[in-house]
């Protein structure tokens, strides 16, 4: 990059590192992304620490005087979170550096206090946990989202249960299908993930365990405050349970520093819900090509114009998701890798963990988000639906056929002939139909009813059934909901 | 590569492409291997068929003859395996040419029969149902051999229950801990990992949609078939439902020909079990180097040699385990992409999938087979954990004297004294207990009962609980599968 | 899997893990898929073991005798594979048992060499030199291929150089381009990748560094051998050249056992292969779609059939060539991730290399034969080109319009009537250019020449020239291979 | 997550998505971090639309005074990242609502020129040009860290070229080394790594195609600028090259809107940058064990500390690094997956590559900052490096005692006594040097000078040697980048 000219733009002020989702539009604005920006990290180790406060504090560990400092002070306190990221260098994790800027926080106010802040804490309690807290809140906003795009999709399942079109494997028209069966097959995926969504939620666990796991320094401190006379202090269990409690997470057999089973099971749950969503996008983005023009994404101002062409309307909202669903399985993939842990920390895994795992969480996040909004206005085009259909003049039966004729023909005889007329009507021959009734022989011919059996609506197997089991299960899951008093 | 030399050795034959795990010694000649070779997969497809003419019997689709003589083809059939593949580039899968050598092969006995050859089926159906058939055996395999590895770290976890040892942080001493709870975290997370796999394994799903998920054609021969006056003919779901049950497989609520749920869920599991699996074998490696000593592998002829080194001893099991752990999440992460299958059937996203998904699995039944035999010998070493903990003369237990120390000079001076000492010990200076009992004020020093607070059993914290937790939950498992009849 | 039924199929004799290539039909019986067999990989172990043998008497370290013996068994000793497959669990690596079966052959001919077999040598010499041996077959195969896809894309970049057709951007028609311009881009790809290929091939280094990497047992063998008087002994890097030199790779400056640049860099090349590849092929099967029908893959004798539908010509080639392109990436992300290896030798990321490598290797190898074939053979469809480039009836041009109006109406009002015209034509409301016409004020109309502003041969930019572009450096290409005496 | 309690922390004002690294220490307040924030992005792409106005004027295109306009209005003008971000979604991309906040700033100062603006482009070419130009620009950073780890790794290596050291090969004391090789090894590689980067710097492509790569819209307004009578108009390809020529980069032969190898390249390169670093990281975790103890990571102030244990001194730069090195494989095979890209512009795969590319960047950035960092205050403590040379008791140098005895007690004979006195010595039954000359028959017990033997320096090899290749490839290295001028 020699010779690089002298205009280079000034880019203002020294460059605070945002990331406001400019390479990420699929998340920019949206909730998760939200939930997740360093400053929300930080709030979160706050609130751990301050949940730690108020267990040691409801187990007689410390006076409740000094949790409320805490609580007040972590409320209060104002973190440089730039200067906090630079300062994490040293321990390579922004816990050893936030602690002592808390401590002075609790110092101005209640100086006695101060020495309760983190005690007998190590830093991967509070990260972790933080980290757990932040996941339940993304997960949270995901569901809302699934539920939401579960209703859209449906919807349509239901209003195009009987409206044909044409199945296509790979790329090629295979037999019909309905419109119905495609948005049942979307909507089964995202219900899936909707559960895998909910169960991983629900065991995301806080994590407590002190220097190594033992909980030794907790249980030390506990000793030492020696709270009620003949009473054995507080075990670090107890502590780890009442922890769990206050942040409202799970409370695991044993601290997981270097067991990471649950980063694990967050990973394969992201995954889900992207590839879910993913492949409804793709679809989109198939059946609204302009040779296609099945569907279209909702129509709204400035959304899917293009800087050049004006005639574009781009499908967007797909493309947002489906750009997602390409970059999640890789950050889940480090998660997967990051098990490889050694000892009670490891090195470099766990440190390996952080960015990946917000990074997949927020475009879960996005992805939702925008499904939401491609499934809630998805336009669906009936007559492109039934002039695609008819594209192959009736060879889009041909397996019907097949099953027809074989008895008659032969297997082979049948396939061949079948496969022989597909051939000429695709070099412009004559119409499939026309030209398998020429073939076939008179009598046959007559008794084959050829319109009807041309006809792709007579073709259309259990579509409606399958559709009906799906919308069955999507309407079970809202009554679940709505029992759960779950929000919408 | 020029002038490359004459002395190239002929490889004998032409080469038949075989992989007995000669670059992955973890699975060579373990069960998964055998379970899942090219062999093994044309084996399944043909029970799938098998399945689908039982299932059409069943039903009166077909005449049960028919599939007795499907049946018995295909037990009898002698498929060229590497021809097959070969010809399978005709149709990107092997099922399109499968389905004729089978027809031959039921031709031969029973010509009437071969009719009723996959009748109505399409290769997706064959192939995948033969998928999850072999997935389905592969995990029951890692099972076995999870539980295996279980009852041995239980063993493990219960003998060294109370033996000290150093905790290590970022490769660093941080506190004593117990080779017990060591061990209860390595079981604890394989019994997390046969969890999933055991809900894994239930819920593999049979695929029957045909052509493009409507089950038309199979619909289209039942009709045709006319079992019986005045009734129905049997509907596509459930000619689904008893093809699954004549699997052994679930019966999935519809077609997942581009709805690849299953195959995420597998993936999400086999990283939790070589997750689970390597996290123990490097451990083992860290605690086996020459300088720490204290675990070594299970003894064997032949184990462990290297071909230069006579007093090698290798990590050679831990290090086949760690193996499979560094690639398996690459491989699943190719299943997660997988979901992004476009249409009725995807044109690459599908065909990607078979080759990670057959390594996944072998390489997780290897290293489950491997880690049972590396737990059930490994040698643990007293001497040697005990050398070690005292190796920092008693600085491992600094966490501890800053929690007593912290009273008297202060959060940051008892820290900065301790801080001090560890340095100046590490400088050769004396020993750290040494260093600090000069530097404390008189009275204290007495008053701290310097021995007792230096010795690392006294700060274990809440270890044997937490074992006893991890060893409980073991025995409910234990008590589970021999209530179920499950095969030890 | 409860109640799994009695129909099991008897896979017959044990299952030998044969890998034939039917799981991953893009390489099933192409070359590189036999040149990377394990039996294959045994072969290039012993022209590992016959190199160093041979370097060795070539420096007087062992009778030439020996290295004609050592040659002579490698040739014709008959390793069973599976087996020692099997037996290399023992040290995590084939070569530790190879050695033994290798001097047990030397022996039978020749006693007294038995003991110049493997001497000074360590496991990781032999199977990295091995490795790089079969990686450059494997390469060369692929630059053939590649150059043969190369000239088959020349030819359809020059034979429809002034071909137009609609370029798509989002899936929506953009602006017109040329199919020369995509064949163009097409081989403007392929050649990138095949530079790189040839780089990577060329800087193949051996692998010769003893136990750690010091030579010092090939050095303490050179020393006994003490070959003639007054001459110092030859060192070990004059030993590595030498060895080197006999394989046909490349002499690196220090041995890398754990510094694996080269794994790397061969990761890197193979993504550029099969991402090139994966390119075309994809297009390839978005042309070829039903209502697209630009291309068509070559016709061939049971190409393309499904087994269901006879109606069906599917893109097989193109999606053998993307399922391969899915999974590459994986699979060298392990080699990049193996980097990270430990110590002088690393228990595990090493180990964790072999499989990816050769599964990378052979599908890259399956991909490149396969496109060949697809870039020979492919039917281009003129008349499909032209009808849909018209689709839009003149929209497919608005982006010149603009240019032309946007003086005549101000950028945005431009902008806006075309949009709108856009929007209105596509709710069928008539043709884009009759509604645009309409629209426009009196003179400017006539001015403006619809029918010449509306062709879209008129507004094909640079794209003859950047053909011929692509295409001189195809030819200067061409010129080099010729030149260089490379096989064609 | 329910009963979640009240105590949530307020995260103050609505978070504004910040990511300064608090999730990526590593990368933390250094330079390729600031390069790449969302607010240089915009300024990048401003640059690209300054480019772009400069090569038209310069060809006659638009008037100078109207790209003075822009130049001024890019450094004028005040973009809102954050709204710019949220108002992507609409096109899915930042540029099509950057333009017109751009063109709304010309037309501020110069309103005839605001119609000058992106005049004839696309949103790929100004995003991915100001991709390569921040690229270009960060691994200018990378290269300049490099050669400062390089030349602190020189240093170590010449310094510690004759120390001995155990090398280890799976985690075992395998021969010696020294400290001077296995710096010599780190240097290698990360000299490797520069070369690297540096071809690929040199080598990244502006890009400059229009709507869909033909350059039509380009040629269109500079046809209609009639500049020169007699003259033709300026083509595309030569807007292409003065375009490229403003920014300093690469012209390409064609267009690469949907041929992503430049990307692919880029990501191999990173992969070889962390790689590398990671692998000398790795090793500084490893020798800083506290059991090992051969180096310890420069000292400073906070670094290193542990929240919970003051005797720690934690390898935390070589754990940040090991942190990147971990991740930036699974972001690059993000890149090399889009390479997957259909059309001439890629719904998905496009804007996958954003966030992992600028990921990748970072990381590899501040891992080359802090690799500088931690080799060049790198403490080697050779009293501990002799102590655990020592620790087999001569055992170390089993393998030159095996060449010493095999002539006299045969191959099988000498290993096995080796081998069994190396288990003896390991189970606490004397030194493995006093067992072996208790066993060895007299005279060769005299004549073996067992003292020498046993010596760990008399068995180094060509280790000297290989250190000194090395050091002179850094050498000349370093000659080339003075002569070329280049920043140290």
């Amino acid at each position: 990059m020699s010779d690089a000219p002298s205009h280079a733009v000034d880019p203002g002020p020294p460059p605070p590192g945002t990331d406001s989702g400019l390479l990420a539009p699929v998340r920019a604005g949206t909730g998760p992304e939200a939930l997740l920006s360093d400053e929300a990290w930080v709030a979160a180790m706050l609130e751990a620490e301050v949940a730690l406060a108020r267990a040691q504090a409801a187990l007689g560990v410390i006076p409740a005087r000094s949790a409320d400092a805490v609580a007040k002070a972590a409320r209060s306190a104002r973190i440089d979170t730039a200067a906090l990221a630079r300062d994490s260098r040293g321990a390579a994790n922004p816990v050893v550096e936030l602690v002592p800027r808390l401590t002075a926080a609790v110092a101005d106010t209640d100086p006695e206090a101060a020495v309760h802040v983190h005690l007998g804490s190590t830093s991967q309690d509070i990260l972790d946990s933080a980290a757990m807290l932040l996941a339940a809140r993304a997960l949270a906003a995901v569901e809302r989202d699934l539920a939401r795009t579960s209703d859209a999709l449906a919807a349509l399942a239901r209003d195009h249960r009987g409206t044909p079109m044409a199945a296509r494997t790979l790329g090629q028209h295979a037999v019909p299908t309905t419109f119905g069966l495609k948005a049942a097959g979307w909507l089964s995926s995202v219900l899936d993930a909707a559960a895998r969504v909910r169960d991983t939620a629900r065991a995301l666990p806080a994590q407590l365990g002190g220097a190594a796991g033992t909980l030794a320094a907790y249980e030390e401190y506990a000793r030492a405050a020696a709270p009620r006379e003949g009473q054995p202090p507080p075990g670090g269990p107890a502590l780890a349970a009442r922890f769990a409690q206050e942040l409202g997470l799970a409370d695991p057999p044993i601290p997981w520093h270097s067991l990471r089973m649950p980063l694990c099971d967050l990973g394969g749950t992201l995954n889900a819900v992207t590839g879910a969503l993913g492949k409804f996008a793709l679809d989109v983005q198939t059946l609204s090509r302009t040779e296609i023009g099945e569907v279209a994404e909702p129509a709204a101002t400035g959304r899917g114009v293009s800087s050049a062409m004006p005639q574009k309307r781009n499908p967007v909202l797909a493309t947002l998701i489906v750009s997602a669903a390409r970059q999640v399985p890789a950050y889940t993939s480090v998660l997967a890798q990051s098990m490889l842990a050694e000892d009670e920390r490891a090195p470099g895994a766990w440190h390996a963990e952080w960015q990946p795992l917000r990074e997949a969480l927020r475009l879960a996040g996005g992805a939702a988000h925008t499904a939401a909004e491609l499934a809630g206005g998805l336009e669906v085009h009936p007559a492109a639906l039934r002039r695609n259909l008819e594209l192959t003049g009736g060879a889009v039966v041909a397996e019907r056929l097949n099953a027809v004729l074989a008895p008659l023909l032969g297997k082979a005889g049948a396939k061949r002939l079948l496969a022989d007329c597909a051939r000429r009507a695709a070099a412009g021959q004559g119409s499939f139909g026309e030209l398998l009734s020429r073939e076939l022989p008179g009598t046959p011919a007559d008794g084959l009813r050829a319109g009807e059996l041309l006809d792709p609506e007579g073709y259309l197997g259990a579509a409606d059934g399958l559709v009906d089991r799906v919308l069955a299960r999507h309407a079970a899951e809202g009554r679940r909901r709505t029992e759960g008093g779950e929000p919408a």
